[in-house]
Order: structure tokens, then C-alpha cells, then sequence
């Protein structure tokens, strides 16, 4: 039963139970990781990156992208378009799956929970200071440096540079995904990844979550484009640089 | 003297000297590490989870379980029913001696710490919001996606995708084991492990600690069960994908 | 277009852009990392540094410096002065792109600050207790230990002693920092590299930064000449050794 | 110039640039990381671990202990006790150098901070609650775990279970290191190492230190002979198990 479409959608599945999951933990009233702070949210999307690569390479998809920004740059460096109709679909299902999950994971606690700012941030990315030219300028530098340095990493797996254990590599990328979350997460708490925001957006918004608000259509927008673009230009740097 | 038994006692008993050493760490008055908050708690049940492992093979087991949710779960991979009764009774009676250790080495902290439910605390885990359907809920939760991503990094480990070095799996394990503990340990404090709970929660039953309340047996199935099924599911799950 | 001086700049750039971004996500005003504290702060500029070393030899540099210590170091222990002057210019103006990269992510945090020096930190490093001749020694200190640590690192990994993966070198070396930060951070902020503290005091001079202070030149020396001080004499001390 | 005497010497002496480091960073007025709390500190720890171990291996030490209490193991599990007399002196003199080094690094931050228990905290362990044998159990408990998990690792590094990286262990270390600390270092501070107790608190004794109190003497013996018991237990244990 794997296939390219069902690893995508797994892996990123798994992502987001991770991430998600983590955001919940931090915020929701009487968890018990309340108050873990953005050291620990950060760490957990780390894990859920490794994680969801493993599940993904596993479960049929030969790239394990699970984040539409690193199919976009790969169509891009490639010049092979075909795969963007498979995954990114895949990968937005995931990750609505994903969010649903978490939902339930914590149940009782949604309506524990009064502040409804909160509870929207158990799903999907807001800006720290509302500014859409600065907020989609913050995603796209921060997927830039996304793309940057996996390609960076994947060309030492591959190339002639090694020995670089390549198993290696989801762990090592799952690190910098922490990195960017401490260092650049701070102004729109770092999307950089379409399928990450937009999918668990629409489950917010579709879940019968207790005492809910808006799903902040108004912003939905700018993780959704500001990561393409950073990954566009990040792919034609790379591809210019000659990585 | 080597033997699975023996491998799965010892590697059990180090995971719970680790892991309920750090609640303990955390909790109990005048600890040093007291108020590390719930980043260093999920931190050394990883670490706990890779020593375990390191130790479990070691000392005999081919496995390196030290879960019986993850030797039900291979059991049904596999079709093939002859460890359940050597390695979760080893399971067992390694959490109860890793839990007693704990105990002592702690010991002028329990009369220190006035707080009853804290002391439990050391040894099994708890609800934040008491609901017995969504706590087991939980309790599968949590156990499914332990169980998908480990089959997920084991199929990498020793399939074609590689080169990937089989000795850092419990490393790679472990530091998933701390993801979940940071992303899903919110409302159950994530036993996903029968003998990591029940194993303890009788050491608190019979050990003469100082102050001690109730063992809160009303609870103690859910931490049993929720993660047999919990791992039951995966496998079939895992099955059906085929990794 | 790959090249020794363009992999220097990049490398440094990608180090800059986690390392300043991760203590502006940490000290201005609502953003979503405020008051990670130093645990976070740390972590980062270790995620920097593998993130930079990756792109460095990714893109062009045999080495991978990305710090004109380490340049330094290396000259001296090879007796080869010819890198200097092509490595250290692009460490500085690779540094001077980071912090300015940064500057432009946190672009409406920078008015939502009050204090000046918070935001100076963003930039460059400072004393905790101001004391020229302290200060020096502990950038001569911390540098002296990170290429002592570092040339053990990299004998091993191409050493006898094997196998050592060299690929997981970057890991490494970036670990070792996350506990120079730690350990040694407390008097200066450790700069430990000359770019690291300089480049980015010129962009805070230069840039247009919203309510900016003063850029401190009093300090400006320190962290140039301790580090090139400590990495001298880690340089003969390792040659005398032998490592 | 590299023998084994120096590179246990180094080694040690690295170890504790970081160990202690970070106890003065973390509780010293004015300090950068002031506060930053027990995950830390215990971070910081492992990375000197790692740290010392590839410093001592590459400067001669054929081992890398930097800690009697394995030095100890290793002469009980070979029946070779001709190591003794040169790793352990090698590593007092060491861990007093390291010790000195980090007094010189914080040098004005001595003056600055009153608390005299907080200035000998950062040069040796005491207790939490002062109670001599269950202070010498917490020792011998968390040193007879450093024991069994190490040679547990060692024994896959080298052993037909891999392949497992050997260049590696170090770091796989490190982490248990961290682990222990979390964990088993509440009621002592965990020394689990004779030499980062004692020559440590030499240096207390004979270094200038501004507005220094007294040595403790008292407690001095525990934190030696704890460790130096658990590791003979732990010696014979795991030659019985036959690891």
C-alpha cells in the first residue's frame, strides 16, 4: 500500500501530531507541560520533523518532504514539475489529519481552556506584531534559510564531501528546524511549511472545538505564499551558487 | 548470564532509574533540580530510553524492547507469540526494582515533601483532567504514533534506503520518546508503557516511603491498556501499509 | 560560482542569521521566543554553527571556519598564511549580511523595544561587568577551548582512532559550542570569533535600526583580539602537544 | 609530548572548564546565564563530557576516562590495576587546573556575588539535605548507573551487535551524562566522579577567591568514596552479567 502520495500524507500527518501537539501542551489549560516555553514547542517540532521524515520515507515517498516549500524549490532545481500534484495535496491532507488528532488527543482540554487566541494557536501560525509586508518578509527569509541549508546538507549526504552517513540527515535537518524555530520564529511563529498552516487552519474551522473562535482568514494567506516565494528564491540561489 | 529475560529486566530498570529519577529530580522538595519544569523531565525519559535500550541488548535481549507495548506490537508483526511471557514479566519486575532504586535514592526527600499526590507522582502517572474515555484515548494516541515511528526508523535502519548506522537507532528512539513526552505527554503525562506504570505504582503500594497517600488503583488500567491497543493498532496499521 | 571566499561568506551569513536571530527572538519586545533565556540563546548559536559549517562547505570552502579564530588557528598550525586574506574579509562581510538578514525578519520589533542595549545585544556582544583586562582574558580563555576541542574533534575524525564519521564532525563542533555558551558565556557573551562580534557592530552602526544607540566602539577590540589571542595560543599549545 | 598521563590530565581538565563553567555561569551574580536553571547546567555537563573525552584521546589517553571512578571499573573488570597510579593522579591535576581556569574566566564575578555557598557550589557538589549515608547511597546509586551504561554502550561499540560508529560513543556518553544529572542528581549534585569533587575543591581551598567561605571539608570524603564504591559494584555486576 505505500506509495509517494500515502508517505507524504503520513509523514506529514506526523509532523503536525508533534508540532500541534506540542503548541497544545504548551498552551492549553492543565496540561501538563503548561508553561514549557518556546525551548521545549521548539524542540518538539524538531522531533516531529525527524519523525515525519522517517514515517514518510517509509511509507512510500522516495523524498520524505513532507512541506510543499521543499517540493516547490526540489520542482524548481529539477525542472520536473510533476511531482507538486501529488505531494502537496498528500502533504495538506496530512496535516489536517494531523491537527484532527491532536484535537482529540486533548480533549478535555479545549474547553479548560478560555482564551480563545490560544486554542486557534494549537493549529495554526499568527504574527507577534500584525504587519503583512514585515510578517510575509519574516517567512520568506526564514524559508530561505530552510532550503538553504538542507540542500547544503543533503549535497555533504550525497556528494563527494562524506563520509555522511545519509540515515543521518533527517536528524541533522530536524535540528536546524529547531534552530530556525528559536532563531527566526519569533515575529509569525514560523510557518515555513503551506501544509503546516493551511491544513490544520481548515480543521480549526471544520472541528467542533469547544469554545472556538476565528480561524484568522485574513492572515491565512502568508504561510501559505511567503514560504513559496522563499523557497523559489532560495531554489534559483542554490541553483545559481551550484551547490 | 546474558538472556532475554535478564535484558529486558535490566533495560527496564534503567529506563525507570532515568525516567522517574527525573520526576523525582523535579518534584520532591529541596531536589536540586527541583522546578526543572517539564523540558528536562521529557529529556531524561529520552535519555532513560536510550540507556535502556543500550543496556536491554547488552545483557541478552535481542530486542531491546522494555515495552510491553512494543513486544505486543511486534508479536502481532510477527505472528509469533513466544516472548510476550518472557519479556513482559521481565518488563515488570524491572520497573519495580528501577522504581525502588529511585526510592532510595531519594530518600531523605519523601518526608522533606508534604504533598501526597506529588510523591505518586514519582512513580506513576496521572490524568491532568480526570475523563476515563479520553485519557485512554490519549493513552492510544500516544502509543500509536510511538509505535509507527519506531517501525518507521527500524525499516530504515536495516532496509535499502540506508546507509544508516543500525547502532544509532536507540539514540534516534529516544529522542522520539522525547518528542511525544513534550507533544502528547499533556493530559495522561504519556505512560505509553504498561510496565513503566504499573510496575511502579505497586513499588508505591508496597514500599515504605514516608508520607504516602493512596495509589490511585482506580486509575491504573488506563495505562495498561490504552497502550496494548494503542500498539495493537499500529501494528495492524503498519501491516496493512506494508513498511 | 562556488568558491572558498563565497563559501566563507555564506557560511558565516547562515551563522549570523541563527545565531543574532535567536537573541532578538529572545530580548525584543513580543516576540514569540521573549524570554527563552540562556538555554535557548545557546542552543541556536550551536544550530548556527552546524547549519553554517554545511553551507560553507557546501558552497565552496575546503574548511568550513566560518570564524577567523579558527583561521587563525589553522594558519598558525600549518604555517600556510594565504587563507587569511581571502577567508576573514568574507567572514566579516558574510557577518555584516547575517546581522542585516536579521535586522530585516525582526523589521517591526525593533520599534517595539525600548531599551537600546537590548537591541545592541541583537548585534554584538557585551561585558556583564565591565573590566577590559577580565573581559580579554575570557575571550582569550573561551577561544583557547574551542579550538583545542575542536582540533580533538577533527584529529579523531580523521585520525587512526576511526571510525569516526567526518560528515558528523559539523554535529559535533556545533555541540561543543552549545556548551562554551553555556559554561563560559556568562562574563562576555563569548564572541569567540572576530566576524561574529564585528560585522554585526558595523550593521548596527550602518543600518537605519528604529531607536538604536550607540554601538559601543569602546568594547569593539575585546572580542577581535582576545579570540585571535586564544586561538594563537591554542594553536602553539596544540603543535607542542602533538594532538 | 602526548602520553596517557596528558591526556587524562587534558581531558579532565576540559571536563571540568565545562562542568564547572556552568555552575559559576548559571549561580554568579551578574553572569549572562544567570538562571538559567538545572536543565542547563546539566547540559553543560554532557558537552564537557563529550568535550574531555575527545581532548583526552587525542592528547594520549588510550581510554579517555576522565573520571577515577572508570578508571576504577576498568582496573576491577581487567584484574590491570598498572593504570591507577597514572589516570588518577592525572586526572586530580586536571580537574584542580580546570577548576583554576574557570576561576580566572569569572574573575569579577566573585566579588560580585555574596552568597559564599553559591561560590563553593561552583567548585564542588554538597548535599541537598545534609545526611551522610543516604548522600553516600545517592553517590554510589548514580555512579553504579554511569557504570552500567557505559560499558552497556562500549560493549555494542566494539561488539558483533552493530555496526555502531565508534567515533560516536563519546557523544552517546555525553548524553547519558545529561541524563544522569536530571535524574540522579537531586540529592548530591551528582559528582560520580572523584576528581571533579576533590581537586576542585583543593583549588576552593588554596585559589584567592574574593569573599570565599569555607571548603566543607566535612562533606569532602562522600563524594569520593560514593563514586569509587558504586563503580567497583557496578564492576563485578557487569562481569557477572557478563556484558
Amino acid at each position: 500500500m505505500t506509495s509517494p502520495f500515502l508517505g507524504e500524507l503520513l509523514g506529514t500527518m506526523t509532523l503536525i501530531i508533534f508540532g500541534n501537539g506540542v503548541v497544545a501542551g504548551a498552551l492549553l489549560a492543565k496540561s501538563k507541560g503548561e508553561a514549557m516555553g518556546w525551548v521545549g514547542i521548539t524542540a518538539s517540532w524538531c522531533f516531529g520533523t525527524i519523525a515525519g521524515i522517517f514515517v514518510a520515507t517509509a511509507t512510500g515517498s522516495p523524498d520524505g518532504h513532507i512541506n510543499p516549500s521543499v517540493t516547490v524549490a526540489a520542482a524548481i532545481a529539477t525542472g520536473d514539475l510533476s511531482k507538486l500534484g501529488v505531494y502537496i495535496p498528500a502533504q495538506m491532507i496530512g496535516a489536517f489529519i494531523g491537527a484532527a488528532i491532536v484535537w482529540l488527543h486533548y480533549l478535555p482540554h479545549w474547553a479548560a481552556t478560555e482564551d480563545k487566541s490560544l486554542k486557534l494557536a494549537c493549529f495554526c501560525t499568527g504574527p507577534a506584531i500584525r504587519d503583512n509586508k514585515a510578517n510575509l518578509l519574516s517567512e520568506i527569509i526564514a524559508t530561505f534559510v530552510l532550503i538553504l541549508v538542507i540542500d547544503a546538507i543533503v549535497s555533504k549526504a550525497v556528494g563527494a564531501a562524506g563520509p555522511f552517513p545519509t540515515g543521518i540527515a533527517p536528524y541533522i535537518i530536524g535540528v536546524i528546524v529547531w534552530g530556525i524555530g528559536l532563531s527566526l520564529g519569533g515575529p509569525t511563529g514560523y510557518a515555513i511549511n503551506p501544509a503546516r498552516d493551511l491544513g490544520p487552519r481548515i480543521a480549526h474551522a471544520v472541528l467542533p472545538i469547544a469554545g472556538k473562535g476565528g480561524s484568522d482568514w485574513d492572515y491565512a494567506w502568508i504561510p501559505v505564499v511567503g514560504p513559496v516565494i522563499g523557497a523559489a528564491i532560495a531554489a534559483v540561489f542554490v541553483g545559481m551558487v551550484g551547490i
